[in-house]
């Protein structure tokens, strides 16, 4: 089959298109013939060698994928040969097959087509498994959730205003500042022009729960934006790793720092949340309530491009890649 | 009434017993005769100038009492007027009279003193709030608490055993060490001696919950030791409050930190704290498995020398006044 390869570490260039072996459908997998896959930042992350794939995880980039089913491991039920699907992964998503456990994969919800459902699985789940399982957020609370205009955030925008929270953003540009506000954020902090903790404090008097991405640069920010019992759950290290933690306003808020990932998860917690978010986020965006968002869909020839469009964090939603 | 009074802030001589005016019980409180009262790390704290009383709080120190009802406020049910009590107080425990919510009340368990009573209430309710309402403590886990032979240590070691966890503790020295292991402890770390990271992945691999006494001075060290899925409760500061987080290794871990404490929650919050106390740890009491462990019993007139009895940290449980 044909893959994304990583013949070395390093800037997009080292994206190597190549013919590899198929990957085999072991027990309680599915093999998939990929049609689309997406860009998360955690490839670009892999592709720098600094995130090695979880053991027993493809080699290859990418995390999730929409296709069709080409053949069944032992002990699948539920599932037919043919089968239309979107998918979860540990990796091995930039490929034109790819083996999943089964408890990874969802249907292509109704009205989407199997290229807008490969810019789903990452962005439900993480959000699903972070701001309702994790931090429980609750109808009337206030939500922050840092880079509004990202896959994630325009997820996150989405479901938290259904769930009939108050959702405040961060973006980078005015013009990202309009499409967060569109999807239903109350209020989209320029941050480059604004301080997010003071325009949360005066709109709504700080953060319940915040979703943030850059980890220890907004780490003292973000602990001093959060209401009493507050939950931060960091998902992402674009800011760095280590950060100074104010313990004494923690413990005077009775609050909470989570950090979490999707990727090194075991199958079965894997499988909870895609049945999770198959229950609660599916029904969603099947009624037309919630949307995947894409910025552009390219060819997988052009994933180098593909990768530099992340790193210029120009676009707005999900990048997609087809097969 | 008598009470201690803080004329200036400062060491074990500015607390000044002086006649004062009795407080009144308002609706739906209880005003108490004290019979005893403990001593507190946080008393110390709020005798230095550190500590504020929250907002409708007695100014006079003292988070814990036992006694007897001298009257009831308007609305309270299901007490009556001489019933023998301890409570959980937001302060005013080093006096002879008190007015403490009836939400906060607790009968004085079968086979105990109304002396030994006076023991109870902060570390129950600080133990059970923390390490199983919020960390949610499992059978099999491996459980860290610091401070081992302090009065939130030996409830919280007794606790933990009997709930079928895996305890390890530090404590400060052989004498101590001894002690938490007798209390059921599996290992008592003599932290002057031995690193604690060390011994728990030695003996338990890691700890899945840790009760930090320590803060900012151990936070490393206690991200560092947790297990996957491993959360870190905070409820003192003795080590500082500014204290560096990994987020990375908490992400790799995808672990949390917690930070709280009783005193500033509503009084709902604490009414429910209580009534979980009253059902999962008061028969454990009643039927001996778990006691409160008491260092010794001085008059309320010895107050400075209790105090200086906790800063100099030789002692072993609770340090109770009697009246």
């Amino acid at each position: 089959m044909r893959a994304v390869t990583l013949p070395s570490y390093g800037d997009a260039s080292v994206l190597t298109l190549a013919d590899v072996e198929d990957p085999v459908a072991g027990p309680g997998e599915v093999l998939l013939d990929v049609v689309a896959t997406a860009v998360n930042r955690a490839d670009l992350l892999q592709r720098m060698g600094f995130y090695e794939p979880p053991p027993g995880a493809s080699r290859y980039p990418g995390l999730e994928c929409s296709g069709r089913i080409a053949a069944l491991g032992e002990g699948v039920a539920g599932w037919a040969v043919g089968d239309e699907v979107c998918a979860l992964l540990s990796g091995g998503g930039y490929a034109s097959k790819v083996a999943v456990p089964a408890g990874q994969l969802l249907p292509v919800p109704a009205g989407l087509s199997l290229v807008e459902a490969a810019a789903l699985p990452e962005v439900a789940c993480t959000v699903w498994s972070n701001v309702f399982m994790l931090a429980a957020l609750q109808p009337g609370e206030v939500f922050l959730v840092h880079g509004g205009t990202s896959g994630i955030g325009t997820m996150a925008i989405q479901l938290a205003v259904r769930h009939g929270a108050r959702v405040l953003c961060t973006v980078g540009s005015s013009e990202k500042a309009a499409a967060a506000e569109s999807l239903g954020a109350e209020r989209a902090i320029r941050y480059r022009e604004e301080d997010f903790v003071e325009v949360v404090r005066d709109v709504a008097g700080g953060a319940d729960v915040i979703l943030d991405n850059m980890g220890a640069a907004y780490l003292p920010r973000n602990v001093k934006v959060l209401r009493t019992g507050g939950r931060l759950v960091v998902i992402g290290l674009q800011g760095g790793v280590k950060g100074e933690l104010d313990l004494a306003a923690l413990l005077g808020k009775r609050a909470a720092v989570h950090a979490t990932s999707l990727r090194a998860r075991p199958v079965a917690e894997k499988a909870a949340i895609v049945e999770a978010v198959l229950a609660a986020v599916w029904p969603a965006v099947e009624a037309g309530e919630v949307r995947p968002v894409v910025d552009r869909v390219l060819p997988l020839e052009q994933v180098r491009e593909a990768h530099e469009l992340l790193e210029a964090s120009t676009h707005i939603g999900k990048v997609v890649l087809t097969l």
